[in-house]
């Protein structure tokens, strides 16, 4: 794949305008003391660009660009408009937001403009372009990253007025409208489009995250979803009047809910995404969001944020152990990143994230241990130079991911609010992560048949064609492993009537008669052909074989001998109907067995506790080894003899790598 | 008791208005294969059957009546002002609620018209008269169902107008009002009606649970249940205008806090009610609300309202067990129902009940679990025919239960906040029902002299008049159980000053000097003659004997060696004063010998593990004999011989019943 | 020190405003039987002496104050504006206050002035000038009490409009308010002042307890604190124009943490104050509070209400055990009060404190275990007459208390949400109180020469000219200990740049590069130099030497080896500093050492589980001997011989004392 950039940028957000000139020099010293060659600039400076309604001034940004492009950064430059400027909401108090409560918010905070307040829309979109038509043309602005964290919602005059005109134009007819939200349900018809009101504390919310009507409330967010991207878009083309290649970005969020990323994806030139882990964050869960953000596009991304050490705003901000930030960096990098960039460069003075870790401390010097660890993963980057750009990771294991099911399935009263979506996904991916088993993470209408096993778990809502689309996949030889609370909704998240899992009924040979839940103290068993017997819970799908055979059984209650996992051979291929939450010995066992008979490969054939990643380029396989475990383990044989990148040392039989270390191997192709 | 109706009402809600015409006939075809003989309509319709200010639209409802009566349904035709159009809310905002925090709503949910609210009165009493001059005449209407499950408050400034007339009728002058809440305290004297404000999270309530006048919050709460119960009897006049004589009521739900259900029922032809326990609420649990609910006229009832299977709106929505349905249904008919309605009959395709159980579930037909028990328990109910109508529950224990007493011990602020006002009442009822001792639930006005006990827990406030009738209660011989938080307060939440516990000081003959409170961690004893020690705590009174002797002493603490229970003769009656919460050993020893010396009989002489509970007609008794325990249990040796009218099997010596069995015996009354 | 008054006040808050004339003629033989010589009247009693904008009725507090005055009460004399009327919130609605959401409230509770409104200035100031007018010369009025325990916030336009005033005050210029809350920062700059809004839920506040500008919204709290003290010190001077020298306090809240006490004291006569320990509050922290009330102005002052057995608004309520009002009330006394007064003196009837503890049960007579408690008291505070009044607490000790560093560490985003301010301060006073080692709870800028030792526990906001001072106090000899999250930023919450702990790096002779936090289930260890190992955790410093000798390193992680304690050698004194939160054994070994080294003597040189607190008046030091602990324990031996003030007997050798009991020992100072 061609790469967007010519090097691995290197850096991240840059403030200057908080500090002193000194302090940029000083700052233009130590950056490249570590290697950094890309800074990212104006995130949030609406306020001091322009500082009235009448007025811009460029004065300063003029001067921290051209200190940059004389030391030849790559210039990641912002919009600036994920924050209000205050004169603005004095003057204009409609730009504020208007809260799930209904009340309309002051001047604060950041995230805070209303996407459909025209007033807003004016002065970003003009931003956006003066922005583009004087540094456009600068070849030192190698991105540009519109807002920030786009996100939040409004529930103000504005949005009401635009969510009528969106949903007319999606039902066309009021009668379409009440029909996809089941309307005479509790007598909710409505005669004309301005009865319709959004779905909050007000209106048909039901606490913070639940509602009367999953319809209503799954068309506010996709609405709500589309008036941010519309946002997004905007300044996009007001940036395209000026600058016609330069790629556009923003920063995304890993799983966020609130936006629908694959329909955002389309429009974006490339993803750039913010990786903050907690503490007790497992691999796998940070593996799984940078192989989401890769699937987007089935592309390389950007990590636009990262921090060297520390958060502030998690409850316990530990530090990152030494290594830990290089290994994080690396594991990115692996997955599919082609640049690594931190928040922030220079630690803040004051503001809640004062305490958010940065390249440079508030001791303002580098002699310490994060500056350090910063500029040995610097000096190394520059040492990979471009091989790795651009390359790709291969997978014969797609995992459906989607937002409209995220949405649907947290939304639905019963039967179990312990059922979550991305925790359910984790658990299917972590199985795979666990075995260095390459997984795209794809989108409900990606191409399923490159992929040797889809898993959709919680495959809650179905919407039009994907039930053709799976049968077919299946059909030609493809094995679909799908869960409990598959096949419920249409798109509407109205029924499909005639059985549990609906549309997925026939494909996977199986009928759902009854969801039992199961409170935490709660446990059923899964009992397999060969007499184990694991532990199930959370939700048990009482369901009848209809052409599937029986893989496990319950072992207790009432549905005690009733299939709880089956199997359906379906043309070619087969469907595995996982009907309840298993453990994860059972979900190993079943999961493996999967793997086995299709075909699907590890990484490297060799067990190893090690985590094992792959990317391709033309020309070579760069494989990435890295230890994010306790304990000390061997780097799998299959190394032996090869030489680490990073070192450019050989590998040694029974060398062993301790908690984060990482080596790299490039291995040619031969064509 | 002379029947409301003629057979056995089985059904339940019923909204074809969401299907096609098609599903229509395929649930004829259904419910009468299951014996279903009733429906409940209409209950959340008007939208539809009255699509704007100046049209109403019946033709579908005269569509479902006369289906409905041509299948010769007893059809429960519910009103539809549960739940406000849109058009009423765009067009009038003011018939929406005001909520606690003082924000009026937009158009959403149910239960959401404010009671005070003009406009609202006026549509719904034009409603209600229009369905009962449609359809009153119809002979298969057997019931009208105002509105649904009343409930909620408002803030709003219609509520606030009318709270104050209210006020200035119950209390005529200002002086009387200041007085009657204290308002010398935090000097809060009002000098004008309007002055006074609703309790709410702008005004004196503390947080949502607490207040700063309990005199205020405690009227407040009597208010709005009147307001509410306005809404009831203005529609339920409308329809007497047109129709004279079939029965009118609303479903109410057990010990929902809101409502003055002993003062609704006064105005209801009968009650009707909704049973909605949770997977693990104790069946003494669900008992004591059915008794409360056949105490609130002292008649048997309507059970409006259960779940064949499945919740959906709780934490955790287990399936009911094979048979738990129709043990659950016989318990109800045992302790008074005359009818047996589901919500509902078929699972709705789209809204947040979309995964409430249903007699018919989303896969449409009759070969499930659920439908062959729905249909097995109508078989039975058919054959059981009309013998169990009307028929009584006769009781020798009375437990007063009030929701003035409701309010006010929840409102109080001290001695601990883990004092609740159902869990009391419920550690009482529950010492009955695991020895088959008949309980009536009662209101503070009752006839005492039916009983040959009386339980009075925290009976906090003691209004006008009950100290004389429970003086002359016990003084005729009557035996009264009470208990610590008891004669506190006057019906204003006033201290009853000169000592606790007030009114009843003479006639319990004990002086509770302090009230202690022990948090959690904390424990008491309770110290009996014979030496035995159980646990007590949560609060513990520090009394005084004057006159009456000491049962149980505490055996710990600075006050060990005070009395914890005691005993007082008065008249020809006793008065049992208990003065902390015992722990279930306790609570059963001092029971024990209550309902020994009181010559109170179980339901049957026998010990035993099941619940057995008697329903008594003019000719006849019907012994519900049913296992609600995991064990499995013979049936009493007294009803080895007799025949069981279900199975029309006799019992045989040694048979034993398991969990969900049930047994009902019919036993003449030799006159 | 010069007393305040001629005698302990004994008595407390007295509302017979509440009760009949019949009540009062009983209230006054009953107190005077209690030994009770003081009232404090007129606390809530706006309503009734204010009945319209127009009219004032003095009548009833006339007769009141007419009745103490006859018997000889020293009257505590409130001004009764801590709550307002209702005429006026309905008439002048923007006297109520609007919360932290934006709401504006309607009538109710209590503390519910907006402090800016100018109708309630006005109204305010005329009521306090009235009463002074009216009272100011009656020679009973012994005390002015203004308000009622101040507090709250109000975030109404009026005090939007008076930030603006104040912050333009402070700042002078825009860019200067801009430099001080770095409003570069998510570009917040703002151009002119009606730009800035209060920070709420609206705008900056992030939940309840956190902010995106913590410069701006510990202005806030300044600002908010300034404005309340406003009201006090206008009613203050409304009362001097007319009362010349009675003196004038208002009642605080021990560690409150809206109002900057220090701040507040040195416009109070007389520092009062409100104790109400929880049942499981442990006496050093009710120690703390008495000694940090007293550190307010350096001088005695008054217990303005504690209960004399129960609370009513904490969760669980327990009674006084007998003699714990007694041993409280000492302890008080021992820790500088001059006065001894009950909230309250009759049980309320009705309103939200009927719960609340009295000197008068509702029972309403003497024969009550705590009337005999109060009296007790009362005879033996009679016999002990003046002789304590006025004496002084000598400390060697001085524990830094700061308000600032109180909210700004609160409102710190990181590194952990647990740490807290007052239970750090805590942790620390804790240490001295177990070894009767008296303390001075001290202001940042106290003159630190008058001790041997100050300890500064998160000292995170370090002001200007505070380096200097505890520079200065070091090289003269003190000793200084500090500890983590110390020296981080200056008053305008920003970093002090340059390494932490920034201007204590120097005299501490350590860098902190950087600082872990750990979650609840890490630990690590500090390990002394003798090998001892102590658990510590919730945060971890990691720090060099910089001219510091390491006491203690860590035992565990990639840190272990460095630094966990230091001391540093500074001119003729030293700075420890304790980079982590060690646990109780940890903590005496260091404490134990520095006080050993600093030659800090505890009041008595024998070791005792017993708390022993010293009063020095100009000719006797009391000795106050009291058990909080549950053993039975000697009275120290240096104390065998003397005379018990309390019982007038010797004390014996062996002499044991049971918890709660007390002794006090005179003894004469030689001249």
């Amino acid at each position: 794949m061609e790469p967007t950039f010519q090097r691995i940028l290197y850096g991240g957000d840059y403030n200057p305008n908080q500090w002193s000139r000194e302090i940029w020099t000083e700052d233009m010293r130590m950056f490249q003391d570590a290697r950094i060659n890309s800074a990212t600039i104006n995130v949030f400076s609406w306020a001091k660009i322009q500082p009235s309604e009448e007025t811009y001034d460029f004065s300063e940004l003029d001067d921290i660009v051209d200190m940059l492009s004389r030391e030849n950064y790559d210039i990641v430059l912002a919009t600036s408009t994920a924050a209000l400027p205050a004169w603005m909401v004095k003057r204009y108090p409609e730009v504020a937001r208007t809260d799930y409560e209904g009340v309309r918010h002051k001047f604060g905070g950041r995230h805070n403009a209303c996407p459909n307040s025209p007033v807003f829309q004016k002065f970003a979109r003009n931003l956006a372009g003066k922005l583009a038509e004087r540094y456009g043309s600068n070849k030192h602005v190698a991105c540009w990253h519109i807002s920030n964290e786009y996100g939040g919602e409004c529930y103000c005059e504005h949005c009401t007025s635009a969510f009528r005109v969106w949903l007319r134009k999606k039902y066309k007819t009021i009668e379409a409208l009440n029909k996809a939200w089941n309307m005479e349900f509790w007598g909710h018809l409505v005669y004309d489009w301005d009865e319709i009101v959004l779905p909050n504390a007000l209106s048909d919310g039901i606490g913070y995250n639940k509602t009367a009507f999953a319809g209503l409330s799954i068309d506010y967010c996709r609405f709500n979803s589309d008036s941010l991207l519309a946002n997004f878009t905007m300044e996009r083309d007001a940036i395209r009047e000026f600058d016609k290649d330069t790629p556009i970005t923003t920063n995304l969020m890993g799983t966020y809910k609130a936006l629908d990323y694959f329909k955002w994806a389309k429009e974006m030139d490339i993803v750039s995404w913010d990786n903050y882990p907690s503490y007790n964050t497992p691999w796998s869960s940070t593996a799984m969001r940078h192989d989401l953000m890769r699937g987007l596009k089935g592309a390389p991304f950007m990590l636009m944020e990262q921090t060297p050490s520390q958060q502030n705003w998690q409850r316990y901000n530990s530090l990152k152990r030494p290594g830990q930030m290089r290994a994080q960096s690396y594991q990115t990098v692996a997955h599919g990143a082609d640049t690594i960039q931190f928040f922030q460069l220079r630690r803040s003075v004051g503001g809640c994230e004062k305490f958010h870790g940065a390249v440079i401390a508030h001791a303002g010097i580098e002699d310490t241990r994060v500056f350090r660890e910063v500029k040995q993963l610097g000096q190394e980057l520059e040492k990979l130079g471009t091989m790795t750009l651009g390359s790709e990771n291969k997978a014969e294991v797609g995992i459906v991911f989607d937002w409209d099911n995220y949405w649907a399935l947290e939304y639905t009263s019963g039967p179990s609010e312990d059922i979550t979506y991305v925790n359910t996904i984790h658990q299917y991916y972590k199985y795979f992560y666990e075995k260095n088993i390459a997984v795209d993470m794809v989108p409900v209408d990606a191409d399923f048949s490159n992929y040797k096993v889809i898993v959709a778990p919680v495959l809650y809502m179905v919407k039009q064609g994907m039930k053709e689309a799976l049968e077919k996949y299946v059909a030609d030889g493809g094995v679909l492993v799908t869960t409990y609370m598959s096949g419920i909704v249409d798109e509407s998240d109205n029924v499909h009537l005639g059985g549990y899992p609906g549309p997925l009924r026939k494909l996977a040979g199986v009928w759902v008669e009854e969801i039992d839940a199961l409170a935490p103290e709660q446990k059923n068993k899964a009992v397999f052909a060969d007499g184990t017997k694991t532990e199930c819970g959370l939700v048990c799908d009482l369901m009848h074989l209809e052409g599937a055979e029986c893989i496990a059984k319950y072992g207790a209650d009432f549905y005690a001998g009733m299939p709880a996992v089956t199997k359906n051979t379906f043309g070619n291929g087969a469907v595995y109907y996982i009907g309840t939450r298993l453990d994860t010995e059972g979900l190993n066992k079943i999961m493996n067995s999967i793997v086995e008979k299709a075909l699907v490969a590890p990484v490297i054939d060799e067990p190893t506790e090690l985590e094992v990643v792959v990317r391709t380029s033309k020309d070579a396989e760069f494989y990435f080894i890295m230890n994010f475990k306790d304990g000390e383990y061997p780097v799998p044989a299959c190394f032996t003899g090869e030489t680490d990148v990073l070192s450019e040392k050989k590998i040694e039989s029974g060398e062993t790598m301790k908690k984060y270390e990482v080596r790299i191997v490039r291995r040619a192709i031969s064509k």
